[in-house]
């Protein structure tokens, strides 16, 4: 494919159509609080955001379709469609009161390339799609990259059966109104061979603070920490009165819970130090308000457990030690600890050969040539993990992300995403 | 006064009468859910049960009127109406999903008091007075003994501005349709003179298991304690994704409070070995759920606190602990603890004339004559700490109270309940 300049076009300005994009996807979608966006996953939010992405590659003559997962599929065709294509994705859904760059940058970049391409009026050696991935974020149905499992048969039954954050609706019954082929998913049916599949690249902004730190508007990521989580686990101990009851025969299951997460967080910090790549969260945790009060030994916690690693031996030795916390916590303060599905996300490594075109491509642009390993899970993780050629891109982004702080300069996306630009025209 | 015995009457039955009330009160206040009793302090639940009180004083020819604080007043009156009279107190709302007898035991054995001497045609020489106070238990907004406090000018009005744990409401909007006379009540009135009364009375069942292992149907209380208390704190630290920054840098608002939990623990039990009387409460703890998610580092905790003693200066003593573990773990783990208001409920004496002479009717009538510490808190403390001459019976329960499981039998009810009998007759 020849090598076409990044301002060949006077028309075409990413700029202005990255920023439109942006602007358009983060009011259609803003939280009804003011605070953030929440676009949820198979949702309402979610689907807006596709929406308009499709109306954007519609206006610039792009095909669009939904595969079997309800995931949006932008094509440009290339001269050979039969050889495997080149994917660029990342996902629309965000946490609730999330931030809008999170998911969409990745898939607005992959749009822009297209749009981009088409202006330029290249026809690439074979197809390039843009698919923007549903349901990544596990904060509404507790499963992350739902929309990669589903095209791989990497959900379950039970995955189906996983019930919404309020409570009320299945991820089965959302996907099922979004127009996923749930009855072939839940078989676990291949719904896209990765055979077809040539490379798969994803741009995301970093959601951590190190690029800002160290002053990198973009870096490649090396490889992707995987996770093993509990949405809810249940502490039962015994609700009573809190001045009536002595010490000895309480059952208090916020004593108990404590003294996990204090232990959880003692664990980690001396892994950490032994050089283990390790995170622990209890990122939900409260106790039962249908019965609770400020003067009663409260008798039901519930809470979820994460832990990520890049390290899969990491992450079984971490859940085994988290399991023993609570065995003997739980005989010494008489409560029971009762667990729901354990959920597992591999770790996965990005490919070597792209890395490295990458890194070339970085040091021609003049970005710099860093590489960086992503705490974060990304749909890029199912992608390698399926045997598929895997890249990412890093944005630099300040205040992390899953909040609504997140701070991305246009500028540094700007530059990434001429980077995957010329990344797809050197595909081989 | 002279002594009547206990079964001069054969119309009158005491258990058929009793068994009749609590039945009645408790179908009538069941929680929805089918778990327990519900009665809302100046609210529902307890209006039903205040009703049914009221009928049957009524259709025993008992007079009956509501204090300026909405509390009901059965009087049975005496030959001077103008000495000071004998109250006999307890309260008729619950905790949410509470027990049957948890207050209102107090209160049907102060009826079968009045029923019985009204059955035996006694006129007493002073007015005795069953008083069913409303709002004892803090569940509901967050301060304990409403209706006694009311009466002795003991409410702020900060505390009528209490919201309803709802969210929605305040305790001086219920009192006030309630009939409470708020603006008098929020001045600091005294409604109820506390020389007008010559001694407070009330039974209630032990909310903590030491009768039943001992054996005691009934025991003579010595002292209340005091509490300290927080409806709510907040730890705020900040949202974050929780694979992607790293622990240095975390803000994490559960490792914050589950640390703070350990270490009140860890400071009770030491202190308790000392010998100090302490009980230490952490009922209510949750992240926000409007932004907490599974793999967000959670940002945000709120949690209740409590610590309970005998000792005005242990309690002091534990709450300037709690104060500095928070501004000691802040620092730590860059998190702030913000305080709603300290509310404070002090330590109080029963009367030692009356504990004598409870024990020496016990031992006439083949009671126990054992004596016991309340854990809980009761409106008895309030009258006490006016200076009134005030006075517990315990009755042995099963299963603590503050929960629907509290088992009382109705044969150490009535034990008790003879017990307040004779003491009424027998005042001074």
């Amino acid at each position: 494919m020849k090598l076409v300049a990044s301002n060949a076009s006077a028309a075409f300005d990413p700029r202005t159509e990255a920023d439109r994009l942006f602007t358009e996807i983060r009011r259609a979608t803003a939280d009804p609080t003011g605070v953030g966006v929440s676009r949820e996953s198979y949702g309402d939010g979610e689907q807006k955001a596709i929406e308009i992405v499709r109306r954007h590659a519609e206006a610039t003559g792009l095909a669009t379709d939904f595969d079997a997962a309800a995931n949006l599929v932008v094509t440009l065709s290339g001269r050979d469609t039969d050889k495997p294509f080149i994917a660029i994705g990342s996902h629309l859904d965000s946490v609730p009161q999330g931030g809008n760059y999170d998911g969409a940058a990745g898939v607005v970049a992959g749009l822009l390339t297209l749009m981009r391409l088409k202006e330029e009026r290249v026809v690439p050696p074979r197809n390039i799609k843009v698919i923007a991935m549903r349901g990544e974020e596990s904060a509404w149905y507790g499963k992350t990259c739902v929309g990669s499992h589903a095209l791989f048969g990497g959900l379950t039954e039970q995955d189906l059966m996983l019930t919404h954050r309020s409570g009320h609706g299945t991820l089965g019954d959302a996907m099922k109104a979004r127009g996923a082929d749930v009855a072939r998913i839940a078989r676990g049916d291949t719904l896209l061979d990765p055979g077809s599949i040539a490379a798969y690249l994803e741009l995301h902004i970093e959601q951590g603070p190190v690029m800002a730190a160290r002053g990198f508007p973009t870096a490649i990521v090396t490889g992707i920490r995987g996770n093993v989580r509990h949405r809810e686990i249940h502490c039962i101990g015994e609700a009573a009165h809190s001045g009536a009851v002595p010490r000895w025969l309480r059952r208090d299951a916020v004593f108990a819970v404590a003294e996990l997460v204090t232990h959880l967080d003692e664990h980690w910090e001396s892994l950490q130090q032994r050089g283990l790549d390790l995170v622990v969260t209890v990122g939900i945790m409260g106790t039962n308000p249908a019965e609770h009060a400020m003067s009663r030994v409260p008798g039901e916690v519930s809470f979820s457990f994460e832990v990520r690693s890049q390290s899969s031996d990491t992450l079984e030795a971490f859940y085994h030690l988290m399991r023993t916390e609570c065995r003997a916590i739980g005989d010494k303060r008489k409560v029971d600890f009762r667990f729901d599905r354990r959920l597992d996300t591999r770790p996965a490594r990005m490919d070597n050969a792209w890395i490295e075109r990458l890194l070339r491509l970085s040091k021609r642009l003049g970005l710099p040539t860093e590489t960086l390993p992503s705490g974060a899970g990304h749909d890029a993780a199912i992608f390698a993990n399926e045997g598929v050629p895997s890249a990412m891109i890093f944005i630099r982004n300040e205040h992390g992300s899953h909040n609504p702080h997140e701070a991305m300069a246009l500028d540094d996306f700007l530059k990434g995403a001429d980077l995957l630009y010329h990344a797809v025209i050197e595909a081989p």
